[in-house]
């Protein structure tokens, strides 16, 4: 510790993790990249689906919480996002994204009020599952001189939220469809679980359950005089069979930009052939113990609760354990503390992520990379806790 | 959508979660709520233990992130910090820290240059157990004319970083005391594991053979002429076995000024018995099925990986799932879908969390109360990935 300051206590900052057109080894850690070749295809492949089967693609911002990737996917022809959170949808709003559905029910008076205002800068739609919710929304909508266009949620197997009769779904639509404030445009359904069913066959058949589901809710709202303009719902996961079962207007799939160790598990058709775009880039920083050596990367810059992540781009290699800042590394097999095969001290290694969604939400800023050179940082923007 | 603005897109913005005075059931959600005298208490409990062991206790600011937490912490006599990372510490230089120990290895260019800025502000310590590592760190010291203070970090039982043999040890303490820029003050020695080991007889048991393998270091060290004058180390769950030892010089406790599930599972001595404090606040959003309600909150508010999260301050509830923004909360038992005793759509419900580092990790401020009414937000200044 020296008296004189060099700079300024104020103004010390570390140093951006990475600079335009450096090399992606020069990429300071933990830090998210993004391989936009990678995430070009995955773009092309999920839009061509869905524009395949006539079918629109509502990309799950969720997933990213990235401006500058919503407004890429919109670019390339996606109808518009979903967000699952009203302050996670005001910097797409800000972006210049139009067309958002908060893919969720919206509870509470400062919620509302801001919803309320975005709905005079974007084509804004929300979800309801109970008459109350239902009500307070049209009243902070008739208060800010507005409306909002309503999907009633329907629990298609996910067992959260929605409503699970189609008595409750037509008694929510028709109030939206008379109450001024709130406009019924259709169903919101969901199937969370199937996404990560890992055989073909058996997504394929739940996915024809939930189908035949939804019909029967489209059946009695019709049959009440309703137009059901909007039936949105499907993931990565399910994407393929929704997007033929001919119900779906939209698909909210998100992760297929990215692709995490728990989608990658999936089996794919090869038009869906999704590519790993998304790394976790962390720094060996420890190599005390023969056999093993610790990356600076740990559980506040991914998570673990699906599983712990994989090395990618050069075989041989185990995650042993993820700490709170440190990633324990052993060569496969791991019996007699091997170490050929490790990283060296100071080495970089690209994780693949457990879980995409919560691991954006850790970080303030992505970068994005081709042919191994640094292009741009993109701030994921909508981080947080999410209100 | 109406083509009126009222405000203008870029000056809108959701109301922050909470008003100073404000009662605690207003806060907007999710959002993390310190109790002050629960965490009063904790403050006085462990500092009061640490003093009557003649042990310093140098906070770990990895738990909370937060620089109000740490200020208070040395209010109460903390002898300063731990961080685990150099851009974690630098908001807490800038609140007025000014003994900040990195207890975790620094390894790359752009770290280590910000690391030596630091020492120009605070009286700066980083961990070592690679002699190339020592090496680079005294090269960056040297090149910004200062130095730094060289813990030298030995494994004990962890199995992540640290040296494992005395030779080892030796030689980088030599090392740090006799090159310019770098200067031996001791050894890091935590221990992980021993912290959630529930038995206060099994954690003594190994808290004592950590501090007889300390001993040994400090023997070799001290037999070949220098001087460990820092021996840090110990969390919440084992200061009570490492404080009264006579080896630890400081300990590195850091949950003990909130609890959270996992620690609360352990046993305490009556002297440690240290309150809840924090709670993540949530909202039921969903009551849409029998037998279940649905919390706004969910892998963006809180982490999983040490379990699921307990509801406090009410009985009968227990958390059923956790997902990316929603918890499920179902009636204990739960066989026959029983609602009675389930909170209603827009109640609050605060949750302990299962892990309280990660948690603080996930949010940008915090909110305290006392006596049911809202203090202050203090911002958590060091959230992030962690460079």
């Amino acid at each position: 510790m020296t008296s004189s300051p060099h700079t300024a206590l104020t103004a010390l900052t570390l140093a951006p993790p990475a600079q335009a057109g450096a090399a992606l080894g020069t990429i300071d850690t933990p830090t998210l990249v993004l391989d936009l070749d990678a995430f070009d295809t995955n773009l092309t492949r999920m839009q061509a689906w869905a524009d395949q089967h006539g079918v629109g693609l509502r990309a799950h911002a969720k997933a990213h919480k990235c401006p500058q990737i919503a407004l890429r996917q919109i670019e390339r022809g996606a109808i518009g996002i979903c967000c699952q959170k009203v302050g996670e949808a005001l910097p797409f709003v800000q972006a210049g994204v139009k067309d958002i559905l908060i893919s969720n029910q919206v509870v509470g008076a400062p919620k509302l009020a801001l919803l309320a205002e975005l709905t005079r800068h974007a084509r804004m739609a929300v979800c309801v599952d109970n008459a109350e919710n239902l009500n307070a929304i049209a009243q902070a909508m008739q208060a800010a001189d507005t409306s909002i266009d309503i999907l009633v949620e329907i629990d298609v197997g996910q067992g959260r939220c929605g409503v699970n009769t189609t008595d409750a779904a037509l008694a929510l639509a028709q109030y939206a469809h008379t109450t001024p404030g709130v406009s019924f445009r259709g169903l919101q359904a969901y199937h969370g679980a199937v996404q990560h069913v890992r055989e073909p066959a058996a997504r394929a058949d739940i996915c024809r359950d939930v189908a035949a589901r939804i019909r029967r809710y489209v059946d009695v709202l019709e049959a009440a005089g309703l137009t059901v303009s909007t039936i949105s719902g499907a993931g990565t996961g399910s994407a393929q069979f929704d997007a033929a079962s001919g119900i779906y207007t939209e698909l909210q799939a998100g992760s297929y930009a990215f692709m995490d160790a728990d989608y990658a598990a999936n089996e794919w058709p090869s038009a869906l052939q999704f590519e790993p775009s998304l790394s976790l880039l962390a720094t060996v920083m420890s190599v005390a113990t023969p056999g093993r050596v610790v990356l600076d990367a740990g559980l506040k810059a991914m998570t673990t609760e699906s599983g712990l992540p994989r090395v990618m781009h050069r075989a041989g290699l185990t995650v042993r354990q993820v700490n709170d800042e440190h990633t324990v590394l052993v060569v496969d097999g791991d019996a007699s503390g091997e170490s050929a095969g490790l990283p060296a001290l100071g080495e970089k290694v690209h994780l693949m992520l457990p879980h995409v969604d919560p691991a954006f939400n850790l970080h303030d800023v992505l970068v994005t990379v081709r042919n191994g050179q640094v292009m741009e940082m993109w701030p994921i923007e909508a981080r947080g806790p999410g209100r």
